[in-house]
Order: structure tokens, then C-alpha cells, then sequence
């Protein structure tokens, strides 16, 4: 009845240098895991002391303390995907090759996907790969690796390292280096990414209407049929409607080629962006995309993280990685708690729902002290509010026959408890024409046309919030009375009681199913449609007003006694 | 009208040893650091080989690169709180307690708290901290810290330190070993953690009674008034009713004790538990709680993470650090993004919003070759349509009068728009007879019955995505012809078309004033209630349900020319 809410988290390793500040790195990398919900391990090859402004110093790893990290990973996590960054040098890239070769046998199939970020320069001008680190990366890694992401100054010395001298200035350019790239590194696939070339949307058109087997993938542009988007930006200052682009090539192996095109962002927050996009491509093919939707994606995260960047730091600063990650406010059920949202509400409103399981009327039901005048305005109130309840629209809003089957098991259950009514009115000498006749009160009002205003106004699940703060307040009630009765000589008087039966009732077994379905039912809303804060505010207030209500209809009752 | 939606991210920093299995060390504290939302940075100590099954090797960091690094952080990042964990030995403590002081005159006011883990020995029994680092903790660090939270043997082993030999067994003990820390270590509190320490209820209970002055928080415990949750439970074989419980004690130096209560798990997913611990207290701290709140937040996290955690490695698996984190769908508005969530409307339907915006029955609109009868047809139809619309319940479906009046406004502005109605009949010679005489089709009976429907089975929200489908297509529409109208040689009559008036009205400023209005409300929904997948989808077949009823309703018109 209430699922365990875990959600799979694919394991995924990256192998990189530490940056302390937190932009770059493996801590890049773990925070991208986070954000995509993956397992982050992580294999330092070097420390890095930096911070926004620039690298201060680097501290490299010994290759053997590598390779003993890397041991311990894959011998006993299932690892799903694999980044590699900064290596440092070509003992290390030799150290991280030798490892994952050691496992490659022994690896799941298929093999986890290997994203190699050939990182060999800091922005701020640092040297972060050895230059006889790149023979090694070229011919021992390349041919591990299903897609390499280098930028336009990478791609130019790894290809000028294989003889091949060329300047990437165009997205001409960006294609033939990815094709050359993809023939010369035994790669799977190689993405040129295009952040340091300047392109415009008509370069973009150009070039597909001159090479008609490319495809490509739009983010963030206004595309066709979307003209009041352009007007409504059209209005706006800060929008610049023919904005830069940035456009990253894919070149698979297969001979497919894609782009990827979004605006260009002017920004200063960009430390860490090639990190973060080679996590997040691994992250996506973790979690079982195809390497074009993976590379979507990531370009699409990491967009996102340098334009919903905070200011850290006083030069360039880091992406912001949870840009699109909230907090869950309800936590799923767990063995220790197994109804979380129930619990919430009775805690966030103790003061109140204390007050109203154990209101004077209850205890005097309980201690047999209750004047029947009282019970009688009780009880001929609550038929008067039985009506709305089963009035209460919940068919008529519900979306599936099951919630209807539901819904309409609510109100025969409601016509039974009517039934059990008839038996208290009788015992109490109440005749129909008294029940029919007898006005409501302002408290039975206000509560019934409360459910009748809440259906109207809000949707299935509010309606449902208030029904449900009835039968289980009742449920509550019966509990309660039925354990204290239970107690060493306890105040709840069980023996020619005249309110016996009605302890009897909502204490027993039959309410108290109802009950169990009604917490399965609540429960079971919050876990397929977890609310935002002013929904979860929206939800609890209708279940404390409804509390507020069901303590007036006993205050009511205590002064007519 | 669409504000930035960023959420700040107080800047968080870890100064401890690397895990590279990702479960303990600055993995875990980045990790929570992440679900915390805060901004992470971190100091590695000490490099680690280990994994679920033990820690294999340990390369400590050179006390000079510790210092590089917290000098790179603090001299650039704005940091907020601090975490200590592994420091390895007396060396690289001093090292910190070094830089840290150095920056200590230069921090911001007020300091950023210093939550210190004293980590000694690992779980499998490894030496995570040098014997004689343990004077230069006391002495140097602690009269820094806001918080120290060692556990049983590291309470013991700390107090021994100071000639005070104590057996930590019972929840007396507990608070006894935090007094004397408190007194003996200048720190500002301590909390000693009962992860090995075992209590039941009744414990606490008699020791609340013994010690009136000691708080106590409880959580996922079944308390007072929360009968039909015990009774739910009860009818689960898998929850314990009267489970073991795991008690923290915090002492403050100002002398009030509290007790945190939870049930204690059996679980082998606790690597790392620690470590989590004291960077959730330190990112709850960061994020200005009180201490007692911040150690409430942080024992819950801490708890969750091993109740939700899956199964990771063949030994002690690591906690969940997300099992409280989702991703927001729908990203916040950005300056190059101003509309996310009606891009994503209109993209994840776009072939049939192309459909209808450039139905037919717009373009033969646009050429002046729409047959008479047709609009004829369309404009009966629209007037009967518009009576639903106006109909639709908006106003009595707002919870505040800033959205009547707006609900309102809706209203009136369909009220102008049926005398712009009533010109268009004069001019085509439609009476007022003709208008209200001709039935309804059925494409009209199923789109205003829809508006209706969906009015009274959701919420405000939900018949919002309706309406607005409808204003935002028709904005499309006038926009598309316009713009069309515009270019070379245009297919657009613009001369002696009957139906300029119609093109004019829809393009012109009025009405695109309320299409921008209307932008604006549905974006700022989804801001302020950001949907789940379910409701994501609810109200993404809304808007297609609509877009599809528009269409069906030009499909009639051409169906009578």
C-alpha cells in the first residue's frame, strides 16, 4: 500500500585532480553525480590549491597510490560510467590506463562507457597535462574511451600531436576536426566543443543546408511557431533576440553528425564548465541514454549552470550545479514510518488535534458523564453533516473508475454509518421527524459547506485532505478512548455506559479498515505527486482548519448540554 | 513579472581526507553539502584507497599544500561554515589550526561556526589519526570549535587524553562525558553521538524524569495522539513497535542539555555516517539555525540517508545522500529563457500546435480565400464558445482577490471581446437572432464543455492551463499571419481581405497585451508551485487536449464552407 521510494542511483567514477574551491574536479564532477542523481566515486590524480583567480600550486598524485584508488573502486562497486579529467602526467595517464585495463575483464557487460576529458590547460593559463602526458592519452586512452570532449585548443594540439596541423575557427572547422579526430583516435566518438567559437544562427543554417546529413538539437532558441515567446522577449530589455551561439559537433564513428546550438552565454561564471559537461554526459549514458541524448542533456545542464550561476569568488567563478535540484519535503515511507505525511500533519498541528481527540465531549463520552443533551444535539448535527459529506463531490472530481469505485465506496459507507445513527437515535429516543427537523447549527454549516467550498475550489487531492481529516480524527478518537479504557484503573468507564456503542463503533474494526485505507490513500497521493511548499501549506491548512472545525462541532455540542 | 529564480547557496567548507569510494570523507561531505543545497569546497588531508570493505592505504597530503589550500579558499570565498573530519596527524592539524587562525581576523563578522569531527579510528579499524595528534586537537582546535562530535570511543579516547578515564555505556554517561568535555575543552558544545550506545524508550523516559532540565526532540517515533498510526503499523509485520533507539546527547556550554531520539536501524549501509553528520550540522549552521535546530536537521538526514540507502559495494555500504533530493522539471525563467515552462508546452506538442496554428482555416484567413460560410460558421460558434469561457469559474475558484480581480478582468475582457464579435457580425450580416438561434456544433459543446469540466474536477491552476491554452493559441495565430504579412511576396492579403479585421484584432496590441499578461501568470504558477512529474504531465494534456479542441473547432468551420 505504501511503496518504498528509493530511486536506483547508477554508480559512476570519475578519475581527475581536486580543485579545493569546488568549481572544477572531481568536486565538480560529484556535485554533477548529485545533481543527476547518480553514485559519485572518485580517484584523485593530483591535489590542486586554486581558487577562483587562478591554480596557486599542484600536488600530483604517486602513480602506484593511483592505480591503488582505482583498485579498490572497481574490485567492489558496479561502476556504470567512467570520466576521466585532469591526469596530470604520462605516469599517471599510464597508471589510470593500466588500472582499468587490469578490470576490464571483470567488468559487467556491456563495459561501462568511458567519457575522457582531455583537460591539459587551466583558463587561467596553468599546465595540467604534461606534454609527453599526450602520446599516452592518444594511444592508450583514446581507444578505451566511447566519447572524447575536447575544446578548440585541445583539439588542435591533439591533432597537431598526430602530425595533423589545423586552426578551428569555423563550425566548418569544428566538423572537420571531429571527422579527422574520430579517424586518427580510435575513439568512439569525439565532441569539439565550440565554446571558444563565435557562430550565429545563420551560420548554423548555412551549414545545414550545404551538408544535409547533419542533424541537429536546439536549446534555449526560439524556434518556429513561437512568436509570442519572441514577443513577450521582445518586451523585455535584458533578452537579446539574435543572440550568439555556441555550438558543440558530435562525430560518431558511424559517420553521424550532430549539433548541438544554444545561446551564448556572457558570463564569468564558467569555472569547471568542461568537468562538468563530461560528468554529466557520463551521468546520462549511466542512466542508459544514447550517447546524442546524453551529450543533449549535459550541454543543457551545463548551460543551465553558468546562466543560473550565483557570484562565488573574486574571478571566474563556478557553475552553479543545483540549479534544477530541490529538496523533497516529505521523505517516502520507510519501515521505521511507514505514513510520513500523516505523521507531519499531526505533528504540525499537536496543539490543536490534542485539543480535539481529547475534548471535554470525548473524556465525559468516556467517563459516561456526557449529558444527553449533548449527545442528542451530537448526534442530530452530525446527520445533518454526514449529508454534505457524502455530497462532497469526490466522484464527480476523480480521474480513473478506481478513484470513483473509491469515491463511491465513501458514500455507501456513509449510508451504513447513517444506519448505525438510526440506532443511536433510536436508543436516545430521537425520531426522524425530530432529525429532519432540528436546524443546523453554524458549526455543522460551516463545516459541511467547508468540504462542499473545498471540492468546488480546489482539486481531488484538497477535497480529499479534508474528507480524509474526518474519518481519521474519528478513527483517532476511537482509539484513543478504546487504550485509555485499557488502562489500570482507568477513567473511561466500560459498563453501563450509555455512549458505549458509539466507542464501540469507531474503535472497532470496521472504521478502523476505513481508516487504514483512508492513511494508504493519503500517503499514496504525497508519493505519486509530491508537493511544492505552498501546496504541502495548502494541504495542511485544510487538514488543520478541518481540525478547528471538528473541535467547534464539539464545543457546539458541550453547550448545548 | 517572471523573477530569477535562484536559490542562494551559502558556501560550505570541508577540511578532511578523501574517500575514494565516494561513501566517507570529503565525498560525503559534498555530497550533503549538495542536498543541503549549499555551495561546497574542500581541503583534502589525506588521500585514502578504500572501500565498503575496509580501507586499504593512506598518502597523507604535505602539511604545506593543506595550508596552500585553505589558504587559496579563504582568502577568496565568502565560506560560512567549516566542517573538520580526518586530519591524519599532529602535523597537518597543526597546519590547519595555522591557516585558519591566519584568516580568522579577516573572516566576515560573525566567524563561520567550526564543527569538528574528531575522526580517529575508521569502522574496519584503521588509523585515521596519529596518537599524537590528539593533544594538538584539544589544545589548538577545539577552543575554535562551535561543535565537536565525537562518538562513544572517540569521547573516551579524548577524555582519557585529559587524565579522565570514563566508560561511556548508558545515556548517564553520555551526559556526564558531554559535561566534562564542555568544561575541559574550551569549545562551545558537544555532541556525543549513541550510534554504539544502545537505549530504549523507557530510558529516556526515566532519565527525562530524573533531569527535568534536559530537552529532548524526538523523531520518527510513534508519540502521543497518533493512535491510528500505531494501529496502521501494527498491521505491518515489518515495523517494529518498540524498536531500539539511537539517542545523541548535545551539551552546551551555557548548560542546556538535549537528547535526539530516533529508532535505531539495523543496517550495513553506515560508511560514512560521521562524516555526514557534522556537514549537515555544519551546512544547517551555514544556513543560519540555531545549533539545536541545526543538530535536529542533520540527526534526521543522517538517519534517512541510512534508511533509504541502496545497496552499494559488497561490504559497509554508504548512506543515501539523496534520498531526499528530486529534480525541478521545469527549470526557473532565465534571461535568455524568459518563458521555460510555455517553450516546453509548446515544443513537447509541437506538431500539433504547428497543425493548428497554421490550420487551414488561418492561412485560407490570411489569403481571402475562406469561403463566407466558413467564417460565418466560426464566429456563430466562437459566441457560444466565449459563454463557456466567461462561465468557466475562475473568479469562484481564487483563494485571494488579487486573482478574482484578475479572474475577473478575464471576464470583462470577454465581454469587450464580443462587441469586437458583434462588429464582425454586422459586417458579414449575422443577427443577433442568427447568433443565438444557431445551435451549438459539437466541436463548440466538447471545448466550452471541457473548459467546465476541467474547472470542476481540478484546481485554480488547472483551469488556468485551459484558458490559457486558448488566449495563447489565438496570440499565436494573429502573430503568425502578421509576421507572414510581412515578408516578400507574402501569401498574406493584406488589401481588401474581409477578414483584416479579424488578423488586426488578434495581432494588435490589446489583445497581445493580455497574451503577454497571460505568459506571465502561467510562468509565475509554475514558479510558485513547481509541479511534480504527475502534475507535469496533467497539465502539459491540458494544454494538448486544448490545442487539439481548437483545431477540431476550425475543422468544423471548414467543414461548413
Amino acid at each position: 500500500m505504501t511503496p518504498k521510494a528509493t530511486k536506483s542511483q547508477p554508480p559512476v567514477l570519475t578519475i581527475a585532480g581536486s580543485d579545493c574551491s569546488g568549481g572544477a574536479g572531481i568536486q565538480a564532477d560529484l556535485k554533477t553525480f548529485c545533481a543527476y542523481g547518480c553514485y559519485g566515486a572518485s580517484v584523485i590524480t593530483a591535489l590542486t590549491a586554486q581558487n577562483t583567480t587562478g591554480v596557486e600550486d599542484v600536488h600530483p598524485t604517486p602513480p602506484l597510490f593511483i592505480e591503488k584508488q582505482i583498485q579498490m573502486i572497481l574490485s567492489d562497486i558496479d561502476i556504470k560510467a567512467i570520466k576521466t579529467g585532469m591526469l596530470f602526467d604520462a605516469e599517471n595517464t599510464r597508471a589510470v590506463v593500466r588500472s582499468i585495463k587490469k578490470h576490464y575483464a571483470s567488468f559487467s557487460s556491456p563495459k561501462p562507457p568511458i567519457v575522457c576529458d582531455p583537460v591539459s590547460v587551466s583558463t587561467s593559463g596553468h599546465t595540467l597535462l604534461h606534454p609527453d602526458a599526450l602520446d599516452v592519452l592518444i594511444s592508450d586512452l583514446f581507444p578505451l574511451a566511447t566519447l572524447i570532449t575536447p575544446n578548440k585548443s585541445e583539439a588542435e594540439l591533439l591533432l597537431l600531436q598526430r602530425g595533423l596541423p589545423i586552426s578551428i575557427n569555423t563550425l566548418e572547422d569544428m566538423i572537420s576536426a571531429a571527422t579527422r579526430m574520430v579517424l586518427t583516435f580510435a575513439s568512439h566518438a569525439v565532441l569539439v566543443k565550440g565554446g571558444h567559437i563565435t557562430a550565429t544562427i545563420q551560420d548554423v543554417e548555412r551549414l545545414l543546408k550545404a551538408k544535409q546529413d547533419v542533424g541537429v538539437v536546439k536549446h534555449g532558441l526560439l524556434e518556429e511557431n513561437m512568436e509570442i515567446l519572441l514577443a513577450g522577449a521582445k518586451g523585455r530589455e535584458d533578452v537579446d533576440l539574435q543572440p550568439e551561439l555556441v555550438v558543440d559537433v558530435l562525430q560518431e564513428r558511424g559517420g553521424e553528425t550532430t549539433l548541438f546550438v544554444r545561446p551564448r552565454i556572457e558570463s564569468t561564471s564558467t569555472h569547471g564548465t568542461g568537468c562538468t559537461l563530461s560528468a554529466a554526459i557520463a551521468c546520462a549514458l549511466a542512466q542508459g541514454n544514447p550517447l546524442a541524448e546524453a551529450v543533449e542533456s549535459a550541454t543543457w545542464y551545463t548551460h543551465l549552470g553558468i546562466e543560473i550561476a550565483e557570484p562565488i569568488g573574486q574571478g571566474h567563478g563556478p557553475l552553479n550545479h543545483l540549479h534544477s535540484t530541490t529538496r523533497t519535503l516529505i521523505p517516502g515511507p520507510t519501515k521505521h514510518d511507514p505514513y510520513p505525511f500523516t505523521r507531519y500533519l499531526i505533528k504540525t498541528t499537536a496543539g490543536l488535534w490534542k485539543a480535539y481527540v481529547e475534548h471535554d465531549f470525548v473524556k465525559q463520552l468516556g467517563k459516561a458523564t456526557l449529558p444527553r443533551s449533548a449527545f442528542i444535539h451530537f448526534i442530530i448535527q452530525d446527520y445533518h453533516y454526514l449529508k454534505y459529506y457524502a455530497r462532497a463531490l469526490l466522484a464527480a472530481k476523480s480521474s480513473t473508475f478506481s478513484q470513483i469505485e473509491s469515491a463511491t465506496q465513501t458514500v455507501l459507507n456513509i449510508l451504513r454509518e447513517i444506519n448505525t445513527h438510526n440506532t443511536f437515535s433510536l436508543s436516545f429516543g430521537i425520531t426522524q421527524e425530530q432529525l429532519e427537523s432540528t436546524p443546523e447549527t453554524p458549526a455543522t454549516t460551516a463545516y459541511g459547506a467547508y468540504l462542499i467550498d473545498t471540492g468546488l475550489q480546489g482539486d481531488e487531492t484538497k477535497l480529499l485532505m479534508a474528507l480524509l481529516a474526518c474519518l481519521l480524527g474519528y478513527g483517532e478518537v476511537g482509539l484513543w478512548l478504546k487504550r485509555e479504557a485499557t488502562k489500570e484503573e482507568s477513567w473511561v468507564v466500560t459498563e453501563n455506559n450509555p455512549y458505549k456503542q458509539w466507542i464501540d463503533v469507531y474503535s472497532g474494526e470496521h472504521y478502523q479498515q476505513a481508516v487504514e485505507l483512508g492513511l494508504g490513500v493519503i500517503e499514496g497521493r504525497v508519493l505519486a505527486d509530491p508537493p511544492s511548499p505552498s501546496r504541502l501549506e495548502e494541504w495542511r491548512t485544510v487538514w488543520e482548519r478541518c481540525t478547528l472545525l471538528e473541535k467547534g462541532f464539539w464545543d457546539s455540542a458541550m453547550a448545548h448540554a
